[in-house]
């Protein structure tokens, strides 16, 4: 399975009740088919899946499954803190028919989870996953990171086929590719790295931005990819103003904001996570207007 | 409501088949309930909540509430990622039950969750409450410390009525309780720190190593309590080893093992947290001989 | 050599010029001869020795150890970066007639800095050190702890007679006690918790909160050594209050100030650490202005 | 002035005795002249400048004045703890000949450093140095990052002409790039990143490995500039494997190994830095000879 391209790390709906939004998640994949994503990526940290119960997170990936296109690769995030739940997890998507598990690093009992711990747990979990797993490294919220030594100890297993490496630090990828088998695919999670780290080997991107500017993320993949360089790099400095803007400083309730200036469903996020305030949402407008002679360019 | 005294933080026994094992609990309660401990948190940390699915956790309060002595304090561990999730786990403790709830700062959002987005947490949950709450801040495992400018503000809140500190920071104990009422109880984490705390206007105490040496954490609050400081001093510095050895060395694993070792029904912990190995297990009871002296002294 | 007791880590007076003042700092030590201070720490972190010249260093171990008191005990901060350094600095301290050596931990190569590499540094420069030397470990400054099983294996060590501890975490601390011999002593560096690390068997304390306010931190070490509690709780948390308004929130800069109002030299830092601005000051003095009733007392 | 170009951060080589061998230093420089470097990066962290005395640093700065070719840049490290020393190193380096000053961020009084406090040195510095002065970020030696903000505010100062960021994490200095003028330049740290760098903007690397592989890093950087992106994918990942078995897992002590073999006067680090094991060694010189091939290509 080739995980070449863009993915976006699909937000999450919410009604005016607060419970999720199936509707609003629909019709925002309905959007997405028209573009060149190259799927989707679900329950993933920008789809608060930290926020959502169980019954909660199956809606979602029996809904974007109805509605994806047929040519888009689906990705589940399954990674709970316990192996077995892990397994359940991973086992019902498979079932539901996503083509990839994307397992997040158990992070709460930090002293306990030496390389070996992490280690054991990716194996068991791959040993016993009818599909194929993608490691997820994401130490701004757990405060774990996968090293290399990990990583290439793991892209060994012959049903561990990746890894999304959200550090945004170039130079760990960068060590990760060089220690790893050409077959292992390396994801990132920053747009704001997408041509740095594909012209060092990573496969593809999972990013947050992509649900709001998808034909942005997907048009510089493809400069990238066809070897023009100059255009890349005026591209990619608008989304790392871009991404910097919303992702890196309003997080996911900036996000949804762009969403829905752009015609998307965003909406609010979940508490505790706030929504943005009056002079947040102000900035971020002048911002995405600022992008749009780019755009254009684009 | 007086939280005075010690309280083990409750560990989960699972069956062979590594369902939880309900008996089992039953059978330590009913032990505990010959001891003097002031009562019992249920779904802490030590009591692998983060590894339990939700009609596991509900078993577990029922069964806990069902086999407690009537003299007992029951807290309940109620902290979820979302605002939602905790206040609807916190009424569904107190109607079966519980006195208090125990509610971990949210952690995943890490960037998000600036002071005032906790501050604004914990007042929605202790709004909706109907028993009081007990903040709880661990940054061993959350990557959040609640730190005293919070506390503080949160001190003021008429149904939060105390904070449980797993921090082992002794300094940053005495300048919380020099910050916050009179009335709101300070309670630590860490059996280490047992004397020391309580000498400094610590309430109580929550405590792993309580789950396997409850008689000994409560000779050691009586000795606090009736001002018998030399014999508090050697208790204190017995326990220390213990805490050292069992808690910070081997976790929740040796733990349970103790647990085995002393007549309860610890077992094994659920994956990916590791069973000990054959040395552990050998060091552990090497230290827990070396205790047999001062256990009789105690 | 016995260091029970309270230690000022000494504050750097400084001339309107910017140079160091050896008369201001002479004028302190007088003051402080004439209190139970059991001696003076000299060149500590409160002292600025990060900020001061090789010059500057000599002057002022050379002006300490003329003014102090006969039965003062005198340490002095020799810890630099490099192992030949250090050992210098330590010679250099001992001619002078200095009765111990304090060595912060190596820790700008923090990657190399392995356990170690730490050990190997601490043996060799008390090989060669003509007089005993205390391990220091100041994480909140130097990103670098030592952690018990390192300080076990100094401990063995002929010339290593004990260690200060500044980093708060008494469970730590109370780890630490445990696994050394007696004979080995473990200082404290904060005043928020003296009460709280004598009971548990620290042997006295090096503050810089005993820079502006010695005669209550002696008053507090006499009050625990006689076993007199209710009087030592209540003076610890009258020095917790202090503690935190001026060491834990303003740092040198606030503890100078403090010096000033009571008649101390204390002056202004050395930039790039930066004066109390006025709200700042309005506050110190407010809250020393709250202790008084206390002070009376003690 | 432009920055653009491979700087070697020097390394110091060590005579038998301990002392700094200048000649070996003077030998080093000569044959570096030979190549295409930019200039020479003097007393920075891969100068052991954290372990030199002051005298030392003179003779360094003056012997590589001497030596290097006309045509080099010149840039002195010459940040330190306090202030005034920052500015009369810096005013030292500028009266032997340097070109420009890395002033690397105060750290020890990490809770008095705020952002502030940073640019308030900064400031101070820039104003009183003859030189242009760059901002050094080296996180993981010093525990302080120079963040976005506080980087744009001091990129309008006219004697700021850039920063070397070494922290490996292309995000961060892509959004950097995106909030500064034009005109200022960022240079990065660490060689496995020099691609990805330099076409998201960077202007320059200041390399350790520049130090053993000059050739190597020089060829990339020219690979880049022409646009030759086939080639300078295949030498980065060279140039990824040569850093990471170098540079990230032995540090300077490997770094000086690896200039030994390619006949350069490497050396020993200065202690507490540890020497290579044997088998340290053997897995350095292996990786060596696996990079042959690739160089004959570059």
């Amino acid at each position: 399975m080739d995980l070449s391209g863009i993915f976006p790390a699909l937000t999450t709906p919410y009604a005016n009740d607060g419970s999720v939004s199936l509707p609003d998640l629909k019709y925002n994949i309905q959007r997405y088919n028209g573009t060149d994503l190259a799927g989707y990526v679900v329950l993933g940290s920008t789809g608060e899946s930290a926020l959502l119960r169980q019954a909660e997170m199956d809606g979602i990936l029996v809904t974007v499954k109805e509605s994806a296109g047929k040519e888009k690769k689906l990705i589940a995030g399954t990674g709970a803190e316990s192996t077995s739940e892990t397994i359940e997890r991973t086992k019902r998507a498979a079932e539901i028919g996503y083509h990839a598990a994307l397992v997040k690093t158990p992070h709460y009992y930090k002293p306990a989870y030496k390389p070996e711990v992490l280690i054991a747990h990716y194996r068991q979990v791959a040993d016993e996953s009818p599909i194929p797993v993608l490691l997820y490294s994401v130490p701004q919220f757990t405060g774990i990171a996968l090293e290399s030594p990990e990583v290439v100890a793991l892209s060994e297993h012959p049903n561990i086929i990746g890894i999304k490496d959200s550090s945004g630090n170039v130079q760990r990828v960068a060590e990760m590719i060089a220690g790893v088998p050409a077959a292992f695919q390396v994801l990132v999670g920053a747009a704001a790295t997408i041509y740095p780290s594909l012209i060092i080997g990573a496969r593809g991107c999972i990013l947050a931005l992509a649900c709001a500017l998808p034909e942005k993320c997907v048009a510089l993949f493809e400069l990238v990819r066809k070897g023009h360089h100059e255009k890349a790099r005026e591209l990619q400095a608008v989304l790392v103003r871009a991404s910097k803007a919303i992702v890196s400083e309003t997080g996911i309730a900036g996000l949804k904001h762009v969403m829905d200036l752009r015609g998307y469903r965003g909406g609010l996020p979940r508490l505790p996570l706030q929504p943005l305030n009056e002079e947040q949402r102000k900035r971020i407008s002048e911002m995405l207007a600022s992008l749009e002679p780019a755009t254009a360019r684009a």
